[in-house]
């Protein structure tokens, strides 16, 4: 099992799913795709709060990445009724970053999410992608990140 | 019919589907995947004009939110040649808030579509989602939410 | 071969595929849905840096999503092999729009992709869309476009 391996590597314990903050599910499933609800970035259970340009820097928007990635694994397991070896594919990661106008960086931050995903998922961790800025996320979280995985 | 039966019981009445207000179409499908343009919220027939933190209040921005599932629903009927036992399920809803930096609801403002998705289509209702806050939309518009359904 | 020639009249050579700036790849396809990443605008190989509604008009942010479409015209004839008549049908479109809070003409804007691409490939070009405002992008590029398409 070698996902599990570099997971354990990473010393990375994966969480369960988390309820959602709102009126909605984390994943649905559809023939044998997986569209997961966006994930926000938290920090000791709770929103990880801040605004890149204003009150964070690139290194720390890529960690909280980094650590939606983790949680947005955790889900996928749970949706994968707990072995991540049936994912064939992740297709489709959506970054949404709490910023202002001054910041050009998203991309980067983003690929703490994305090196993650392909670090652990190997090929199967490739995907295509999109990553902006946004005026504010749900109760001031600095990230969202939401995917598509394909299932065998 | 449970779901003419509750949209009678909310007294709600659907609309046909609004010709867009651009280069587009209302929704595509492909497979048994429907994949619905954004919906604006609209009121009295014109854009509701409104940001959330700015001049709007998040019990108001939720009525534009409920607004604009109505017209999904609308939207959803005609893809489904006026027969809404034909969705499977809503897949993904993804709904933008016009919101200035100092707003971190989206979420709630949302749930006032989620809501009444789940309500009116019972489990067939329940979706992933992603809630967030843009600087700007359409003609000044409050919200604007587009979602993913499986039909039968 | 209709699309070829519609290329020819408008004097358009379709671009290789770019590398992506960061961790992610071009698109991937699952089953015969083709999901393809967003394409920042460029001008002259360099980001096309500006924000609507601070610096940029309407006609020139127009002009830019219309350099996207080619752009993702000339991704989509990458992920087909080199043939566009294997597009079944461009399915969504997602467009962000680099803009202040005061500019409500995202979808004017986008009509510069949606309207090429409706050119290009005709009835196979017709999409679902959504079109926002967003507070900035990767290296402050004015418009990101995202799209999924069904292949033959």
């Amino acid at each position: 099992m070698a996902i599990e391996q570099r997971l354990q590597e990473r010393n990375i314990t994966l969480p369960d799913v988390s309820a959602p903050a709102a009126a909605y599910v984390p994943y649905v499933q559809t023939g044998n795709l997986l569209f997961v609800s966006g994930h926000i970035a938290k920090k000791d259970g709770k929103p990880w709060v801040g605004q890149l340009g204003t009150n964070m820097d690139t290194a720390t928007g890529r960690q909280a990445a980094e650590s939606i990635a983790i949680d947005l694994l955790g889900t996928l397991r749970a949706a994968c009724g707990g072995d991540l070896n049936r994912i064939q594919r992740i297709v489709k990661v959506v970054s949404l970053v709490n910023a202002n106008s001054s910041f050009t960086e998203p991309h980067l931050v983003t690929n703490g999410c994305s090196e993650l995903l392909m670090h652990i998922l190997g090929d199967a961790g490739a995907h295509a992608r999109s990553a902006y800025c946004v005026s504010q996320l749900p109760m001031g979280s600095c990230v969202e990140i939401e995917l598509v995985a394909e299932l065998r």
